[in-house]
């Protein structure tokens, strides 16, 4: 039996989603309580595999089990106790035998978190990054529309040797503002390592007054990782939602949005 | 030399405000800081002494020295780099010789944050309650205003024996809605011990079902505390502001508000 299951996650205390021998991962956690509920190994496969620090409101993991213990609809419920707090299933359900979390997904959505503020927050350091009060959103909105389209995206890749293809396809990048916070949203068909980090950082300092919009372009044309800005620290970025529905992509940042989708995966589209 | 500041941090890893001999604390380590900066030893005296797990965006503090080591202007900024991450100081000056954080306060403001979810959400944890999707903040919202007023407040205190006076004024208590969020905002011109989280609790039993808002006049004019309802979890409690001049205190619910001011204390009265 095939299950299909999103789970969120403060990426504070992990090393990483990808299961790791002696370190504490999502991947590790996940694979032990579904152990512990169902008596059997399991091995998820997962959308994205986000680095320490990074946070998910809407991960999506697929595995195959023999179906005993729980339905694949009853699992986030019978997690719920299973699972430590900084991770936890939101819902499960049973996926078609070809779908897989990873293979099957058709986009997603990061968002990168901000706040202006001189000094650092206490309890938003963990989900946020803080940047100058001063910080020019406008400019940075007209730069982020520029990542918009099919590229060759080297220059914000941060290991392109290993990278099979670094061509991937861009379908919104936005910068919103919400009083001291600035958000930044990308979604795309599929993202080179570190790459959303590589372009938030890239943005951030086009809004520092260090690059312009018009830059962007010309950073994408190079091809070389050391055209771009600098890579934004993992503690702001979210991976708020995967897509499995190729017609979704293009308009997933058309309509209202608000912060709190940063932490609850209200419009995931966990289609299969 | 007096001079008072304003503090925000996260409770979570504290053993509350107060400093307690070999635990961590965030009069401790306030303390700690100013004495590595100034070379010599101060008291704090703080608007309140909030309890482990619960946060603060405007915590007010004043204390004596020398004038040596920074001018009272400077201390926050000088403390930036000598504080842990879970603390920082938002600002400082000099005050008048007469002014005492604690006994010169007027009133405060608290906020207890709530938000929808069937589960809990990891990075919300130790800000904030889940409570249930249909909650009812519109009864609860009629409960909250019957809060207000000057009143024995007995049935919310939780240890009243050591209290002098179980009198107090409340200004304001509104519950605002945003989003999966509902708040709780409470001012008040003192507290008893525990009596925002108790009021929190009362609220969340009414918005549950399990009381009714006509309830309010009947528990307190009981003066006991077991005609109250829970003492709702210190995670969700945060210490909005401090107000030194009465005349704001009326008033201070009134006009705009959002979320962040959980956050960011740009509203803190901070005139001595």
């Amino acid at each position: 039996m095939n299950a299909h299951m999103i789970v969120r996650y403060d990426g504070s205390d992990f090393h990483g989603f990808q299961r790791q021998a002696g370190l504490r991962t999502v991947q590790g956690e996940l694979e032990a309580a579904l152990e512990g509920l169902l008596g059997e190994r399991v091995e998820l496969s997962a959308s994205s595999r986000t680095d320490a620090g990074v946070h998910a409101a809407g991960q999506s993991v697929s595995f195959r089990y023999s179906g005993a213990g729980a339905p694949p609809d009853r699992l986030a419920a019978a997690l719920l106790r299973r699972l430590p707090a900084d991770v936890s299933a939101v819902s499960s359900r049973e996926a078609p035998e070809d779908f897989d979390a990873r293979f099957s997904a058709k986009g997603k959505e990061y968002v990168y978190v901000c706040y202006r503020s001189a000094v650092e927050v206490p309890g938003l350091r963990r989900y946020a990054t803080a940047v100058s009060e001063g910080l020019d959103a406008g400019e940075m909105s007209r730069a982020a529309a520029l990542f918009e389209g099919e590229r060759d995206f080297s220059s914000f890749g941060n290991n392109s040797g290993v990278e099979r293809d670094p061509v991937k396809r861009i379908c919104g990048a936005r910068v919103v503002e919400r009083g001291r916070f600035v958000f930044i949203r990308v979604v795309g068909s599929g993202f080179l390592y570190k790459m959303v980090r590589t372009i938030a950082g890239t943005l951030l300092e086009v809004g520092e007054g260090r690059r312009r919009a018009e830059d962007i372009p010309v950073i994408i044309e190079a091809r070389n990782r050391g055209a771009a800005g600098r890579t934004a620290g993992a503690a702001g970025l979210h991976l708020a939602r995967v897509f499995y529905g190729e017609e979704r992509l293009e308009g997933a940042l058309e309509g209202p949005w608000d912060f709190f989708g940063c932490f609850f995966p209200e419009h995931c589209d966990a289609k299969a």
